[in-house]
């Protein structure tokens, strides 16, 4: 969900600028205005994967272990919102292998769109998501400080 | 919603493959496995927008009024898949300006994050949608008669 993915860069930026101390997930709670359910399960997911460092928890504190520099945006939100499994629910036409066997008349069409479709969406989501690959939290805290910095970067391109 | 597009796309590809006819909405429904009422929701939708001629209802038929190549995907994506019009749900810190009056003690990444967010959000969109309209039904055609296609095309850019 697009929200976790807010949680956890949201957080990472609190702790980095308050790393001379533990912040526990009530206090993030609080500042991100989120409930501390989601707090503890995402702050558990950045620990696990060597983002911070603390005790997971309901009395729990955590400290940012690497730099913002170092955190990939793209590399976060793989984390947070992994991609699509499969498209079957979003595409027409056939339903089920069994249905396959069964059907004599169809068309190329019918045949082949759902491989089709399934490209295309993965190769867009591939796209999209190489999007956000492109940038670190540095560049999310410079564009918190100088607002437009993203824009300014993609229009560079 | 993404079956939308799919439907769309669908839809139009099976009345250019007919299009010595028209085409009822029963038929198509038949084909791509949709019930009628969506069938008709979009190609009244793709009516409107100079795509099909023909009457919409109960008892309508459509035909193609365009070629394949004349159909963008990426136009037929934002037609059936209208942009985000507000992040708000997925970010974090502040919820209303009457909070923001109140508050007097946030540090500048609660001030901006959400204005950050949003335009990260809206600029990866922007990419997504870039990468649709890079096709036109003729391209997915191809892709459907010689699977591989569009993944060809990707790893030549």
């Amino acid at each position: 969900m697009r929200l976790d993915f807010s949680v956890a860069v949201h957080s990472l930026l609190y702790l980095d600028q308050n790393n001379d101390r533990r912040i526990s997930s009530r206090e993030l709670s609080e500042k991100l205005k989120v409930n501390s359910v989601m707090i503890r399960n995402i702050l558990s997911l950045l620990h696990k994967n060597g983002y911070v460092k603390g005790n997971v928890g309901k009395n729990g504190g955590y400290q940012m272990i690497l730099s913002l520099a170092q955190c990939n945006v793209g590399e976060l939100y793989d984390l947070t919102i992994p991609p699509t499994i499969s498209y079957a629910r979003f595409i027409t036409g056939k339903t089920s292998l069994l249905e396959e066997e069964n059907e004599t008349h169809e068309t190329e069409i019918e045949s082949n769109i759902a491989e089709t479709l399934t490209d295309l969406f993965t190769l867009a989501d591939q796209d999209y998501r190489a999007f956000y690959h492109q940038f670190t939290l540095a560049d999310l805290k410079q564009d918190i400080e100088h607002h437009g910095y993203f824009q300014r970067k993609i229009d560079e391109q």
